[in-house]
């Protein structure tokens, strides 16, 4: 598959968006005009400078509103085409995009649009250009491709086709299985956007909120099937108009771009391999990628800080052993059933206490970890001794690590055996064997940085197979906090990524967004007093949260105070009960214990804006 | 007019909130129930401290989906209701907001739906407590406000009555003028939000983009003459739902609700003055504020800097002239026809040269000083010597101060008599006051922080009677520029308010943004020829630029050439042509000189991103 991407995409000068689209190993780039005219390089420099770099320059996107119009507002449309087609010799573009007429159209004829766009593929053929005839959604008269297919019919000019654009066409839901009877021949450029599904007009929603494929909600390994059906073998090429990459570093979002193709030629291959048989041929080569089941579980969860104590503090508190430090590492492990918290003292100066990384389980950790590069994932370097087991590992776009860990059928881990118990074991190592009722990390949630949110979600809808659910909002005394949960079918892995609010006027804010572990067990009540009698600080959860409680589920007075007693919060659904509790804040973690009884699926979701509001108050309380 | 504030307009806990609302003047507040829920004092500490602060508790909103369910549901609604009015007795609220079921009605039936709610207004009327039922613009089977009344008239309970929503009534463009059909008694509250005109779907509409009267697209003057025309005289409250105000600074935002309280209470005061004249009476007492004509130029503009040769150098080459020193405080001033900058070098350490300062002409300074502080405005301290004028200002959300000047008839300042040319004029002092071919400032342009966005708005629009003109978005290499003209009726005063992206990762982003002051002058090209010769450093404008521009509007050869060798910028529209060229940036601002030629009443919009593009080129390039 050619891979292309529109320099409106990227922020910074057109120089500068061409360098990083090279970088990221794209084909070819289109031109989006204003680039061009804000450039003090001249057209023939841009020429040079995409040779140099390998690109081929796809397409050109000079004007807009030419057809159906009045006969002198023709004349000068011509006429500032010409000027285009000239500058398009010099930059050596081939192909120009036209939209339909949104603005200036006011006759309604689908004869007169044709006999005027006639005109203009004959102009363009004297400068060997192609036109490609586009439906907006939006278009006054035109706004869906098969009437812009059978418009670009009627012109029948060999440089005359059609350029399909999957925002226009699923935004607008039309049915793209028409794509398979437009000749091949004819689809002279396609353009790729996604999008979340948003009830708004369709002209906002497209310029503000698409995203690279994988980030939204469209089917566009289904409407790349139609494309590849119909028998289309030109480019494939991003046009993704979004305020956040609009404004953020050009270079990670090429990486973000180009890891979107590059997953949606494996879905789409994918895709045909299940509707077509694995037999069926066509003109468009998709490239692959080495195949991966769903992770299972999570192996490990690594907490890097300077000072460990408070966090062996509150492990220890809720049941965890100490396992041992490392053979040559400064690491220590605590482990309680199934769940391995590691904590790290490397290389950690100043460092509050925060995870760095998430051990995953899956079947073949060599494969994963090059699935995950050839995703364009950046591999984490890692240093291991000659006995020691060697660790896949590949940086997420929060720069959380990401360690592919080898499952076992028993549920241990190999590396552990490098952990030795014997050696200096700090305070409260005495674990409690006896009573494992932690048995493995439920969830893990983390906050992410607002202009990597859609970066995150493909990096590990990619990487890891984890499947976006409804997003939520949820407010939090410093504004809305939007969380995505990600997971595995199995709900092996469950994965909440967090975008918080900036409040950059409140002191408290930073470290208002801690990430967590929340660990599984068997029996909440019990892990809690156990950990009350160990001196846990249990993040307080207020008295009027309780009535409130009695007064939606009519909870038996028993249930309610021993609640009240411990801080745990409880939720209901048809499913099933959830029981959790959180602990204090230790730098920017903090860890929470729940209890899913019958089949309770979600997260306590009522229960979290007191989690964060209580966080919040604790945060003033110490800055006071 | 009683004014009221809903708690979750406001970032923070509930007790930071009610000290917000306290100290911004606010008679009372509703009671947002999660806030509430979340919060670790008890009901009768927050009566107590609402007591001590002098604001009252005017209404509670702890439950909806009522009404229209099945007899079970009927029964845990009733249920949990009896424990909300037993909190409310604890909170001593009397009025309990319902809002009409979205999600488990069930049975379409006004006659039902009403005796369900008897029972629920019988159960009410133990506790005291009175109901104030309100139609949600996306309610299931009731969404108008009329509709709800009807329903409320079935009930026929003396504690059962309606809630008015300007949001939910305006929004469905429902006629507000049925409220006068209400009876008075029957009003129990009323919210109002503003909100700017969006095509999107009206739910995600409500919860996100609120903002407080005066700040959006919504007729609330004429809305608030019904209700002072149907004889209410309740409280009116701000319910508004804001991801931005949600992560402000609470006391800020509190001090922004209460200006637009204060601001609509006088135009609606207006508007019934107009519509009813001054004879008519009504229950409710309506203050206004001193009434003050509409600024009619700008009577100067403010640098401030620590070094200032930079910008005397930039203003010599613009053709101003020095006319001297203030006798007292380390102030020059730069004149020509009737723009003047003055140059303060007091308390500027380490201070890049920025607009500090803008002096508006108006009719009598101390009353509009006065009516500026009236709307909650900062006022700036000043000295002034015996001898001095005294000059009003007052501080602007972004912190610019805003001065109120006596405006002349000829044009000229009392103030500039202090100022003394004869000690020490700087080097470029020789002005050329034969060619004063700059004549005014034509307009001036800020750069606002995103967070007070809408507060710098309803500053202008309350306190200098500034109208929004519809707002823009303009492309840069950091992502979209938000641009919002504002302006007098008679655009004696034009002033742009820009919300920039954030480009975090940018390392210019900071610099990018600068303000600017755009002079007019008659002659644009004669202005440019001297800077020329002065060695003005002209922002250089792209070759490709004046290709595109001969494209569209086929200028001749040689006004291009013109325009092309001095770097100028051209538009034009139905009403005539502008030029225009900038200067190179100095600190935080740069200086635009401009020419209107005809009726064209724009700012060449369409060359925006040509400016923001060069001048990222610039900082880019001094960065390496």
């Amino acid at each position: 598959m050619r891979t292309s991407i529109a320099t409106v995409c990227l922020s910074g000068t057109l120089e500068e968006k061409i360098h990083a689209c090279a970088e990221a190993g794209f084909d070819g780039i289109e031109i989006f005009e204003q680039d061009l005219l804000v450039s003090p390089r001249s057209p023939e420099q841009i020429r040079m400078l995409a040779d140099e770099l390998g690109l081929s320059l796809d397409l050109y996107q000079p004007f807009r509103d030419f057809e159906g119009v009045t006969e002198d507002l023709l004349e000068a449309n011509l006429y500032r085409a010409e000027a285009k087609f000239k500058l398009m010799n010099l930059l050596g573009i081939g192909t120009v995009l036209l939209c339909t007429n949104v603005a200036t159209a006011t006759i309604d004829d689908d004869e007169l649009a044709a006999a005027q766009l006639q005109r203009l593929a004959d102009l363009a053929a004297r400068y060997s250009v192609r036109i490609a005839y586009e439906a907006l959604a939006w278009g006054k008269y035109v706004n869906d491709f098969e009437h812009a297919w059978r418009i670009a019919d009627l012109v029948d000019r060999p440089n005359f086709g059609t350029c399909l654009d999957s925002f226009h066409i699923l935004s607008r839901n039309w049915d793209p299985s028409g794509i398979e009877k437009i000749p091949a021949e004819k689809i002279f450029f396609v353009q790729l956007a996604d999008a979340p599904r948003m009830s708004m007009d369709v002209l906002s929603w497209s310029r503000h909120h698409r995203v690279f494929p994988g980030e939204g909600d469209f089917a566009l390994a289904q409407f790349m099937g139609h494309l590849v059906r119909a028998g289309y073998n030109g480019p494939v090429s991003l046009e993704i108009f979004n305020d956040i990459f609009r404004q953020t570093d050009e270079k990670r979002t090429a990486v973000d771009a180009m890891r979107s193709l590059i997953w949606l030629e494996e879905q789409t291959h994918l895709h045909l391999q299940d509707t077509e048989g694995p037999g069926f041929s066509y003109p468009m080569e998709l490239a692959t990628l080495p195949k991966v089941d769903d992770p299972t579980g999570f192996n490990f969860t690594e907490v890097k800080a300077e000072h460990t104590g408070a966090v062996q503090e509150l492990l220890y508190q809720l049941g965890f052993g100490y396992a041992g430090r490392h053979r040559t590492k400064p690491v220590q492990l605590w482990t309680q059933g199934q769940a391995r918290v590691v904590i790290n003292e490397q290389q950690a100066r100043n460092l509050e206490p925060s995870i760095a990384a998430l051990g995953f389980d899956v079947e073949n950790p060599v494969v994963a970890a090059s699935r995950a590069v050839q995703l364009k994932a950046q591999p984490v370097p890692r240093q291991s001794q000659a006995d020691e087991e060697v660790l896949q590992a590949v940086s997420a776009p929060d720069s959380t690590e990401v360690f592919l860990c080898e499952a076992s059928a028993d549920g241990t881990a190999a590396w552990t055996r490098e952990f030795t118990p014997e050696s200096g074991a700090p305070e409260h190592a005495a674990g409690d064997p006896t009573a494992e009722l932690i048995t493995r990390v439920d969830h893990v949630n983390l906050s992410q940085p607002w202009q990597h949110y859609d970066e995150a979600v493909l990096f590990y809808e990619s990487t890891l197979s984890l499947a976006r659910q409804p997003s939520t909002e949820v407010p939090s005394p410093l504004g809305l906090v939007r969380s995505q949960v990600m997971r595995t079918e199995d709900r092996g892995i469950r994965l909440a990524l967090n975008v918080a609010p900036m409040a950059l006027e409140h002191p408290t804010a930073a470290s208002s967004y801690p990430a967590h572990v929340a660990f599984a067990c068997t029996d909440l009540i019990a892990v809690a007093r156990r950990a009350l009698a160990r001196g846990l600080d249990f993040l307080p959860v207020p008295a009027n949260y309780y009535a409130d409680l009695q007064a939606r589920f009519r909870l038996d007075e028993q249930l309610l105070d021993t609640l009240q007693r411990y801080n745990l919060l409880y939720d209901r659904d048809e499913d099933g009960e959830f029981l959790h509790f959180y602990t204090a804040t230790v730098g920017n973690v903090f860890f929470e214990v729940v209890e899913r009884r019958g089949g309770y699926d979600g997260y306590g979701a009522p229960n979290t804006p007191v989690r964060l509001a209580a966080q919040y108050e604790r945060s003033r309380r110490e800055q006071d």
